[in-house]
């Protein structure tokens, strides 16, 4: 089975890496460490054990991708600067299952539009996993897998990639409703990850040391939960609960929005405010915490 | 006549030269840059004219200061870690006149508590000044003042406060409701002085060129009026809009809290975001905007 992964970032490597371990041929377009990965490929170093990925192939450019693969494994950021339809165009195969392993919301809309007989699985990874050098990624926490067929269900084909994943050990979980998935998981990330940048850094701990902050936590979560409900999903009622009692529970935690900031790489403000942002007017819902989040972070 | 200026800093440079320039027998207490002031004063680089003050006495503590001084000029920062009114004790009068030449709201009340018998003249200055080395003093822009007495009225003292500004060619007007011009400079302060710092030093034009914060500035803006209406004042209609339409006939503008960010030193948080917030909690009123900023700067 040919898999394919766009973008051999700390996500790629990690689960292209174990569906390489369960037996696929796992081939992966790098661009920024291709020479390095091309002659050495990956070190993994993982909380699931060890493992030196190299890729079957490892590709500058799609055009010399000589398989038509089962899957795309995309694991790329969701930026503006990076046009996802052009970038794939040239390995998605009548059969090709476009598998999105990506923040935020709303990721799929470009991809189904371009693609619109292809099957899309969208996907979120619950992981904690880092870039430490090129050829060289440390996975340090977490790491479960959600999938689900987009826009809603459950093909054969996601089962049979969730099956794949669970036989090395990934845990991964399969629904119907992707979406609301997606909804339950921003969340958590449409407060924390913007909060942790505009702040200069300050972690999960502090924010919610402070008695203002979180009450400000709690009111973006709970625009979220009217923007899934605007939607048709129905968060849980305990939701907010939970995810700060969750959140209280870990360590201090630095958002990977953070890390990327702290880097100077540039931040998925789109998928993680404005599509919410834009689904909120688009139902007339008012969502000012989440509207002067998005606000601030659009400017930085 | 005597007066004493707390805080010999960039405002209290400016407009404790002009009162020595009007004749009135300046001193002032000058901690950071004692030394070099002693012995050389200030010289002090204005549009107004350039100027040398050098002042009657420098003082390092208040306890040397051997007059009853007709009026206090108070120019330190609002924050937590100055005690003002434990500072200024030994050198309040019967007759002193206590004027708060600081930002934001709310600043009068432990000084009102403190000398209850005392008259508080309370002050805005509309005005770009910058200390750019000890005893150099660069007033760039502006220098407009507006006085009145806490909490309201117009009492002679303070008339004739202005009249010494007016003498040498100081804007100085006169109020009956220093509060509401209080609420007036904060429909610009409580948008513009936070977001700049949240922002990491965006100026006042790349602000209003993006549409979503130049809504969000609105919204705080209407909070801050809903703020105003709910203590008694009314604020102009069309207020709003003429701020925002003043703001970009300006050149882009680095705000003052932005350029304290950047030389790393404290904000004025609480004077400028939580005293409006408390008031709004104390009136029940919704201030979703504002209330994120807070959260936010809180936190920085």
């Amino acid at each position: 089975m040919h898999i394919l992964v766009i973008g051999l970032g700390a996500v790629g490597t990690l689960y292209g890496a174990k569906l390489a371990q369960a037996g696929a041929t796992v081939s992966a377009l790098c661009r920024s460490d291709y020479h390095h990965v091309l002659n050495n490929g990956v070190h993994l170093k993982s909380i699931w054990g060890n493992y030196h990925f190299h890729p079957h192939l490892t590709l500058k450019n799609l055009s010399n991708y000589p398989y038509q693969p089962h899957y795309l494994l995309i694991t790329t950021k969701v930026l503006p600067s990076i046009n996802l339809p052009k970038l794939i165009k040239p390995v998605v195969h009548p059969h090709t299952k476009i598998v999105l392993l990506q923040n935020g919301l709303d990721i799929e809309k470009p991809i189904s539009q371009a693609f619109p007989k292809n099957q899309i699985i969208s996907g979120l990874a619950f992981v904690c996993v880092t870039r430490l050098a090129p050829g060289l990624v440390h996975h340090i926490d977490y790491g479960k897998l959600v999938l689900g067929n987009y826009p809603q269900g459950l093909l054969s084909a996601t089962k049979q990639l969730a099956h794949l994943f669970s036989s090395v050990q990934v845990p991964c979980q399969t629904t119907r409703q992707i979406i609301k998935a997606r909804f339950e998981k921003l969340v958590w990330n449409a407060p924390f990850n913007p909060i942790s940048v505009l702040s200069n850094g300050v972690d999960t701990q502090a924010m919610l040391s402070s008695k203002i902050m979180t009450k400000t936590i709690q009111q973006i979560m709970q625009e979220i939960c009217l923007i899934a409900q605007a939607c048709g999903y129905q968060l849980p009622q305990n939701i907010i609960q939970n995810k700060i009692h969750q959140t209280k529970k870990m360590k201090p935690y630095k958002t990977s929005m953070l890390i990327d900031h702290l880097e100077k790489r540039p931040l998925e403000v789109e998928a993680i405010l404005g599509n919410a942002y834009r689904l909120a007017q688009k139902h007339n819902l008012s969502v000012p915490h989440l509207e002067t989040l998005y606000a601030l972070l659009s400017l930085v």
